[in-house]
């Protein structure tokens, strides 16, 4: 069976980059969609990944079976919306992070939706199943695309689908296993999770804290 | 050195009766503090823990070093500002979960204080040290006392002698490693947490999810 080809928007930023080797590595076709597919064209190269293509947001999104979003999270609303019209993919995977830093203290953002997932949600066509996950794996170990992750990844979403297709993906990843929590307002619980990790870094001088669920 | 006397508001209750016997078992001296102290008597002596005292509220949070509120959340606010005047203690933890189930889904309530350790600590003398923890792991799981938990607890508090305070206790249990995350506005973060825990346990028709970081 041809495995679901997986557009990647920011897949060559912070969150995106490691998510996209470690697909591309599982077998998965990516396409990176970014803002500047030229520049982005030049680190896929320095990645020497052939299986990993770039395309501008819309000729991503349009040409994809699952849309991971690893924008900032400032940049989700605006790209959603400027993109609306070329959604056939049939999922959307929210892996953003709505982290605020205010003097020195890590906060989440007030989202009036519920969380990030829930905006997101809010901003993407109803025909298309929408997920979160890969919220609390840190950015730089999924880079570190050889080193196994050895912890749990959360996953939630508005149908079983759509949790179905998120926790394939995570699961694709060496060392994750996906924790399914449930309907997608869980995300807040899931990007407070992140929040608590970022925490757990600063005070203890950590760069990787994540999780793991006992007890399942 | 003689260890601190530890008060338990609700301590014959579904999550202060294994924190009790557990911390007896460790060598606190405990005083179970009831809003009925004859059959919180009754049933302190099933229990056959010699070690366990008990008080009404007022006289178990007078005669204390640490007072762990126990109680359900609902009656929290009631309590501490009825027994204002009786605090000697030098630290209140907090180890209520402000969950609230609406049409068969957990939910956290809204607290406009932040979390439930926050309107704790509104409602708390000034000189008093507040911690939040013993909130994720499972009621069920502390109150089989001879069984090791092998999970990680999460801590934090509105001064680092706090923040101490709770560790000791937390490290008192057989199979606790405590997590200091910081100040005590985290607690939402780790009150969210415990709902993630009760919706792995539903999802995944388990009883007993708890958590343990990876990293650290």
């Amino acid at each position: 069976m041809p495995r679901r080809t997986i557009a990647i928007l920011g897949g060559t930023g912070r969150q995106g980059r490691g998510i996209a080797r470690r697909l591309a590595a599982a077998g998965f076709p990516i396409v990176v969609g970014s803002r500047d597919p030229a520049r982005a064209a030049a680190t896929v190269r320095e990645w020497g990944a052939d299986s990993i293509g770039v395309a501008s947001y819309g000729d991503a999104i349009a040409g994809s079976d699952v849309v991971i979003l690893a924008l900032p999270f400032d940049a989700v609303v605006e790209t959603l919306d400027a993109e609306r019209g070329r959604f056939g993919a049939a999922f959307v995977i929210d892996v953003t992070v709505p982290v605020a830093f205010t003097s020195g203290n890590a906060t989440l953002v007030h989202i009036p939706e519920g969380s990030a997932a829930e905006l997101v949600r809010s901003h993407t066509p109803p025909s298309v199943g929408v997920a979160a996950a890969f919220k609390t794996v840190p950015a730089h170990a999924l880079d570190e695309v050889e080193r196994p992750l050895e912890c749990d990844e959360f996953v939630c979403g508005d149908s079983p689908d759509a949790r179905s297709v998120a926790t394939e993906l995570v699961e694709a990843v060496r060392g994750l296993r996906a924790i399914d929590v449930g309907p997608l307002p869980r995300a807040r619980s899931i990007e407070h999770l992140t929040l608590l990790a970022i925490g757990i870094n600063r005070r203890h001088k950590i760069h990787d804290a994540r999780f793991r669920v006992v007890g399942l």
